[in-house]
């Protein structure tokens, strides 16, 4: 009598929110300080000063029908101007306000593209380990998701596995560098021969395959020699979804963007598509005073420097105590292996000594965690004693 | 190969949004106070000052992970409780913070509920005139919109209309009432009428039939004998979608909600569904800092007086002057008859006197324009010698 799918994907448990519910009760139980909650990815870094004093700028100095009204659909000017002017700044490109899209978030961004993309038939691939809402986008908008894994040890591309992925049907691939889970980023090599490898297969069809590249860890990342290319600039059908959730720690605001740079093939007709699909699924626009406030902060970034400790502590740690880790080079996320084939096991064994871990079989990767690292670094701290414990449960 | 649905939504001017970007070019060229914009839904007054005060306090006093963090996907659970709060004072329900889904707005409010409701076949009915987004949500979420036509003078319900657009397939009824774009509102014979039809025709068919009610307008009556009822006390399948673009004065902030009430046939169901849809329509949460903002302020009205002064300096002049309009109890808009059969002409005509209005095809009643009258009063009075010079083209 309702919609089943949709009932269905209420009632799945998401299993993050599922271990993070359980971290509440337990924090409950035993204290605040005993429970090691490594499940959500809510970044704890707070925003730049900046942005917190701009809202309250805005607020001083602006009337209530430009702080609060309406923008246009597609987002206002002088915020999508602000934006293409700090991402030519940075990357030498020469976008306009008008490749732009403001959306409520990265989500928002991903499920616009997809459904504005989208015809009978379609596949949309992704690497794996994958944010596993982009299988709920991609299905619920009626085409298939098919996934490549990446290599095994690496977690980079594997071309191999790509090439059985790609067929007539694929319209677009989703990529997502630095990566949730993994915090692998695909450096300028990966990316050229990604670029070159889409471009044969788009000859071979006949038609473009869109490269929707999932991008709100960007700033994310913590040596000097990690460089995360911009795609636009590698690959002519490249289209962007950003979010500021994590670079200014407004996860909760719902503000990011859709660039569709004017060399992609039916650049009009897809921005058109896009802002239909904004329509068709409810945004009206993306919130008002966030985007003025992107207008002022869009060159920003929080101060991530505890985000590179914690990693650096944690991977440490972890790989002395006998784990496998994928060192990550972005994101806020560590992978690692777990200590038995089944990973849902190994995180229970891990609640014993009251670690919360995600295991990534929805990641569309069996047999390994991921570890959230956006917290306190005395929560790393506090918890490595566990997870020596966790390993010598295991033998190590 | 890209998806031709959304691109003609895309592409497919508003008819609202082509006249007010008509309106800026044309006060570019012969001054601000020379055109007389009536198109747009935009709230004129500002939001309570305690809106911005607790924007600011908030700001003050919290951290950025509650301020700016993910809230549950269902919305803070303070703000849902204060929410239910002041509609339980109000109208003497029993909500609790489990019956809200906080939303983006009452446009995600309606998407997001159609989609968790729909299955195959389904038809969603709507009383004639509507606002033209139900027949983009509806349809793209892959049911049909049937309209029935309300009473041509009045623009209340007729119910024969209505029972010769309900079928077996009919999933669900979307009301709005205070009515955009007629100002009509169903008191509470109508209502209870009305409920004693739907549920007639649920048990002869042996299903629920949902009643959808689009509430932005709530708030905004002018004249005291004038009573919204509250619907669920009517209905018993009645599901709430609000916004707080109205009665705040914040629409480009996008924050609503969804509220099925514990007693609606599957409510348990419907409110996981709607949960899915959430998640499977790209929203993550609504904003977070609008969300605490509402904790504050869920019990307050902006000063309204200036729709009423509006309403009734309006009403009265166009009335003098030969128009025949509907007497609008709500909302902010005057919907007027055209003084020829093509409304599109008329708009046309009235542009002569640099009068915006906006013809109703599109909202399901040919012969008729809405004139938005959430504009200063100033506006209103120096567009009436316009608005008599129009009559009198057509011989008034």
């Amino acid at each position: 009598m309702i919609n089943k799918t949709m009932e269905a994907l209420g009632k799945a448990p998401s299993k993050i929110r599922e271990i993070f519910e359980y971290g509440k009760k337990r924090k409950a139980e035993i204290g605040e300080d005993k429970v090691f909650d490594f499940s959500i990815g809510n970044p704890n870094v707070p925003a730049p000063a900046a942005v917190n004093e701009t809202f309250k700028e805005l607020i001083d100095n602006n009337n209530d029908v430009y702080l609060h009204g309406y923008t246009s659909a597609a987002g206002d000017n002088d915020t999508r101007q602000a934006i293409v002017d700090d991402l030519n700044r940075r990357f030498g490109t020469a976008f306009k306000a008008s490749n732009l899209y403001m959306t409520c978030g990265a989500a928002a961004s991903l499920k616009i593209s997809i459904t504005a993309l989208v015809t009978e038939g379609d596949e949309f691939i992704t690497f794996t380990p994958f944010f596993p809402e982009y299988r709920v986008f991609v299905e619920t908008a009626g085409a298939k998701l098919v996934t490549a894994a990446t290599d095994p040890d690496t977690f980079q591309i594997d071309f191999d596995t790509l090439d059985a992925a790609v067929t007539e049907r694929t319209k677009a691939l989703i990529v997502n560098s630095p990566n949730n889970p993994s915090g692998v980023v695909f450096g300028e090599e990966s990316v050229k021969k990604l670029a070159a490898y889409l471009e044969k297969k788009e000859e071979e069809y006949g038609h473009p395959i869109y490269l929707i590249t999932d991008e709100p860890y960007r700033e994310l990342v913590y040596d000097a020699d990690v460089v995360v290319p911009y795609m636009t600039k590698y690959y002519r059908n490249a289209i962007v979804c950003y979010s500021y959730s994590k670079s200014l720690s407004l996860p909760g605001e719902r503000i990011g963007y859709i660039l569709v740079p004017d060399e992609v093939e039916g650049a009009g007709d897809i921005y058109a598509a896009i802002c239909g699909a904004g329509r068709a699924l409810g945004y009206v626009c993306a919130p008002s005073l966030a985007q003025h406030v992107i207008e002022k902060c869009a060159g920003m970034v929080s101060d991530l420097s505890v985000y590179k400790t914690n990693r650096d502590l944690l991977y440490k740690s972890l790989t002395d105590y006998g784990f496998t880790c994928v060192y990550p080079d972005g994101a806020f996320y560590l992978f690692m292996k777990a200590l038995e084939d089944d990973a849902s096991a190994f995180c229970e064994k891990a609640k014993d000594f009251e670690l919360l871990l995600v295991p990534a079989d929805s990641f569309g990767t069996p047999g390994y965690v991921r570890i959230a690292y956006c917290v306190t670094t005395e929560q790393i701290q506090g918890s490595l004693p566990a997870f020596k414990k966790l390993a010598e449960a295991y033998g190590k």
